[in-house]
């Protein structure tokens, strides 16, 4: 069990992707790619190679299509796009490999995808070498227009690329969950991870604030452009909620009890039987949770996680408190980072954890803690675009814009999203009823009245 | 035919709820109850006791539970409430009655409403009788204090009574296209109404502005509380979109172009075959539909309706627009009172057209027209709760805020609102795939960059 | 209550469908048609408007349905076929009132019968007289060589009238049992029918038998041709399973054993959480059923009923028997009816019980009872065409030999079928899993061996 | 292609089961336990790991469900019955590989099978080395009266671990078929195999025939016991039907006439969108299959294949014949096997040709042919126990009873049935809609009248 307790995963190089990766030389944005893409396959390091075939329900897709799926998101954008080698790996993958993006073409339905035992994952493991020797020469070869229009693609790419790297591992922990023979991913190390702090208010007076970004960083479409909301004063808990605290909430009936929910949320919990988070299971009045280092007891200080919307919203109505609006969790970000000086700092993928852990130290009692890493943090704001937001032209338009209805937004990164993935303006989304994400809460609040 | 054109909808007397209902006098309020509640009854005329039965889908209720269900609302809340004489009429009308109100009990489930033949048409006139009779025994016998009391929860009885007006109209007109018999729910005289008139923008600068209301007015909780938000400088179209300009989409290949459409939208429309509005279907050419009239062919002037948010939404990015926000509608609304003094003017259901009829003279090219009646206007703006919202304490604290999440917000009323129940921050909300209702939209979008 | 405690349907004439219908006189056959149809009617009397218009299951039709539908099938086959005035009484009748004639038309999807209020009940009584109308007149003004060809149709449908006579009474009480207010359809008198004989054995030698009719006399198609068939020895309970015995099967753990089911049923109950006969509850101990007059407690001493093949065949198990096949109750029957002179005695609908009710006297212990009316009794035998059958040329065609797979054949008639519907050879067929018929067993077993 | 067209199944010793496995000393069971046991594992060789994985309906299990559940069959049933070892392989195994037998406890649900990425396939191997290993000692360390016991229980392991070698076939058929690569489990040579022959009438005589076995030698339970049937005269077609004569009754609009139709089957076909066998497509006018040798056209000579019941009852119907009953198949093979000194011949998986191929040489075109291999023939009988059968004592009785609803006989065997498995009494067995099996049929009809 030592020998996996640390995670191998291979190091970034200096430069990361989201900061400096435009404007690298053609060498340094190779080792860029490759150092990235080299992580996707270390994360499935320690699957078996049937473990890369199932899909356990619609939403997961199996880890050998993830690992296909991003190499023809390259494939596609950038080899077969006007500056490209235009070649064409397999006549067939363009069909079985696109995700969502009906305007290159027609493609194999989401729900089918765990049905394909071919190519192998050899295959898919060839297909990605190819690409990737591919794109290295592409980048080494190109003149220097096309390389800045090429740069471009990469860039999304990988960013695309981190965001397969997180669902390898939701993918994955959902797919071993449901054998009943409860197999670990891999064994981890969470050493002495119980320190606890007392939840405090952070408060904001009424404003005008900037929201999203104008900058020339990369970001997605979705945080453009930046514009002015106005926001009355609020108040924000220093730190996330914690699996004790939503113990508490189980135990006082929350789960039983309608007028803590909103109605679809109460739908949701009825025709699904749910009455605590997701992974979890109470034995002999314990709570257990299955992890992707196997079955396990809950850990009281850890953050809650793995719940929906309507369970993250149910929650702190019960505590008399609400979600915080995305702007909100932007502006206290804000200050977070500045006190900071802009690091970005919290349990990610790197620490090899892949569980939201409480820290090894007391969190401070004064100030925002877990704003990064950890869990995911559910907002009460459904996902919309921004003022003045266009979709881009072609088929990368299709990246976010069309997904702006149904979702509400979540923030901050979680305990398998890759460190250089995240930052304060990243707008995360999922249906109000998806729970196989990193997903907490952190409270916020109106300020109360004199 | 003529014999039935004009509708003979009971007046309503002088004092209109939402504006004086408070104050009356207990024999003016009676009044008022008395005709708001005749009013359901006057819409249910022209129905067959066969008709009153049938529940054509889960959203549907038949025209004896709405009858049923709004009587009950007045017995619930105000004759068992602290105030009222406590009879019940029938030990079992709480368990099929009850909307969706957990907190007083449990309940028959919503799609089997229509498997209940008993209590009979005749039963549910006699319910509504005996509880009009009580509340008229109770508003002249109760104390002042007890009126005080009484009297707000009278007022939003009486709102509740209208929203059902308008539901017995949408869900019989449902019904009744269910039936290859296609039978009209009672004939109408458009008269010569296809005048017809460019669109053209109305611009309003960024601004902070004030949005929903904490007046004394009658509204519901979730248009409260009175808030400031910031926005945008953009523009407003001068009506709402003509079923002309939406067969013009339909040609252009509206429902066949995924890079229209929100990824929600393209599912529904695909995996239910949608080709154009509800109700609409092409025959040699010609484009008919199913109306409270019977079937009849779709006139190019008339708003179009009978659409989801998807499709109103598609079309808008379509024409090169969007859809408003709930927030610049009411803005724009707002200059538009202004200007009208205040008149509250539409094809409501008192003009007895149920349907969205074009107006018989040309609307102005310059000012804002159509803003109440004829159609729901679909907004952009998810429905959230307003900042600082707080659901009111029991029951009627169901009443709005637990649907807020999964739907969108539609504003201005249509043509079997009541005229009397609408005002500029009344929001209305459905989910995106809800056509039924009469539904259309207005363009918006931001203000060109020159 | 009394007033209603015996029923007052019509009398039959002396000449009774199913023996001498042919060859009667014109107004000898009018006479008979017009007495049948009256009935049909006289068993909605009870009914309220709105208790003809719903349906519950699929399985089921409105009532209204049934009495328009039994129309048109006279409309159909009589008025409209080579010998009919060829009048039409309205041209979307064939498509709503078809039941699943394809080769006459396309027709209303079944389960959407109960969307249809339109034809109101007074409109489908008027297309009734008017077709009685019109087939009396055909009947007096016919000559004799097509009288010949028509009074073949007429008995044809005259027994489908009946047949649905039955479906008019089990669909009702599933309709009135889906209300919470569980209406009845009309009081009855049940008198003191609690007598109770205890069940023998009666044994038949292993033989080569004659099965089913060749004979003149009406029956339908899947009676013929008259077959030998083989048949070991075999011994057949002398009266039906009662409730009481039923019952001690479901205090034995009947529906917790798997071992007592095939494994079809067993997902059946377990799927639809069955676990005693459709329409019983239990409370504080006492069982309890909803009937055709209400709530009632289960008598012990009535024979079983609603309980599926899959159901019966548990029970059969659970009590070291069998069912017996069809050829074995037919054998049986045969015997039975020499014994009593070929008089179809038992439970049927003109006693006006509508339940399976225990016999005032108690059974003989030594010969079969029960044969006829009471339940239907499920046998062993799938529903499977006669050797040599082959369906009648044209629409009538379809009447019974299209479905011939997946169902299980009754025999004996119950108590809400016509008296003279019943004989011997008659075979009912229903899938394994329906319930809502009047559906009992009795037992079979092979000779122990000594 | 060359390489892999002779396949190279592990030959079975002289001894064959179902005729002389009982009687054998310790070490030639042993040695036929072990022949049968490898080639499961043979008939395996050619899947990647991939493959053993997906489950492409509930219907269908994966390759590594079926190599564990025959070894969980061993386990159970021999090792750990009375006079077994023991000793359990691994706590959950039982929970995970068993199919069906309630009796032995709770099992993984069958349409979840395919979410099992572990065991894995190296595991599955390893548990079935183990047990084979543990057979084997137990086979030559027990004394004679427990071996007389084990014997029984080991020949109808064997014959089980028969019929999923047979199901290992058929599933990953279906499996290959839903990836749009269409990979091909291996090559094959089918030669020059397309002689045809004229089918004829083969008559028999009414009589009493004797049907099923009492025999010493083994036999499912169903097929027992011996009984005797009478039978009308009949007369049944020499060969089965082909592709091209199948082609001319879709050609002949057979898929879109309902008087073709069983009802079940009409609805199936429409709900389904069924217009030809399974796996077939039609390209430019021209008919292909998906095969286990990968896409093929689809050759006029062959006998058609998987076609469910509602096909080949629709085929007869169309052709003015019928299936035939299953005693009158059992009469017929019975004349055939007596002319052919009870050798059985036919399209068998040793032949690995994996398809119901037309033979080499034409059929003779006067004697019955195709009894036996190619494909599977639909009966008009449903699936029902013989007169005095009665299911085993135990978990085995489990393995056939229980499944006497809602399926038709099919006899016969297929080309991927081993041929030492099949004999004259053999009764399969499966639902009317089910036609990934290879199932196809031949026609009878009464003797016409002269």
């Amino acid at each position: 069990m030592d020998a996996q307790a640390s995670p191998t995963l291979p190091a970034l190089t200096e430069t990361e992707p989201g900061k400096t990766v435009l404007g690298l030389s053609p060498s340094g944005l190779t080792s860029v790619f490759k150092s990235i893409r080299r992580r996707s396959e270390a994360l499935c390091a320690p699957l078996s190679v049937e473990d890369y075939v199932v899909q356990s329900m619609p939403d997961v897709s199996p880890s050998k299509w993830h690992l296909a799926h991003t190499t023809w998101f390259f494939e596609t954008f950038v080899l077969q796009g006007a500056d490209g080698d235009g070649r064409v790996h397999h006549p067939m993958y363009g069909h079985l490999f696109n995700s969502y993006y009906n305007t290159v073409g027609k493609m194999h339905p989401r729900p089918l995808r765990g049905l394909l035992s071919r190519p192998s994952v050899r295959e898919v493991y060839a297909y990605r070498a190819e690409i990737d020797q591919r794109i290295g020469e592409l980048l080494l070869s190109t003149d220097a227009e096309a390389f800045k229009r090429i740069e471009r693609l990469i860039e999304i790419g990988l960013h695309h690329e981190q965001q397969h790297q997180e669902l390898i591992l939701t993918d994955i922990k959902h797919v071993l969950s449901c054998n009943p023979l409860r197999p670990a991913y891999r064994a981890t190390n969470r050493g002495n991870r119980n320190a606890t702090a007392k939840s405090a208010w952070v408060e904001f007076a009424e404003a005008i604030a900037w929201i999203g970004t104008s900058g020339e960083e990369f970001t997605y479409d979705n945080e453009r452009p930046r514009h002015k909301i106005f926001h009355n004063a609020f108040q924000i808990a220093t730190r996330e909620v914690t699996a004790g605290e939503y113990i508490e909430f189980i135990e006082d009936g929350g789960y039983r009890r309608p007028e803590l929910w909103l109605s679809d949320g109460w739908n949701t919990i009825g025709g699904l039987g749910w009455n605590a988070p997701m992974y979890w299971s109470k034995r002999n009045g314990c709570w257990f949770m299955f992890t992707l280092s196997g079955e396990a007891e809950v850990n009281n200080a850890d953050p809650v996680c793995h719940i929906s919307h309507y369970e993250a919203d149910a929650y702190a109505r019960w505590a008399g408190a609400r979600l915080p609006t995305e702007a909100e969790w932007e502006i206290a970000a804000h200050d977070h980072d500045v006190e900071n000086s802009g690091t970005i700092e919290g349990n990610f993928v790197e620490d090899g954890l892949f569980h939201p852990c409480a820290p090894l130290e007391p969190l401070p009692t004064n100030a925002l803690s877990q704003m990064y890493g950890g869990v995911w943090e559910w907002t009460g704001s459904p996902y919309t675009p921004y003022p003045g937001y266009a979709a881009p032209e072609g088929a990368l338009g299709e990246y976010n814009g069309k997904f702006m209805s149904n979702q509400m937004v979540l923030r901050g990164g979680s305990c398998v999203t890759p460190r250089s993935h995240i930052r304060r303006t990243y707008r995360n989304f999922f249906p109000p009823d998806a729970r196989w994400q990193f997903s907490g809460l952190r409270l916020a609040r109106d300020v109360p009245a004199n």
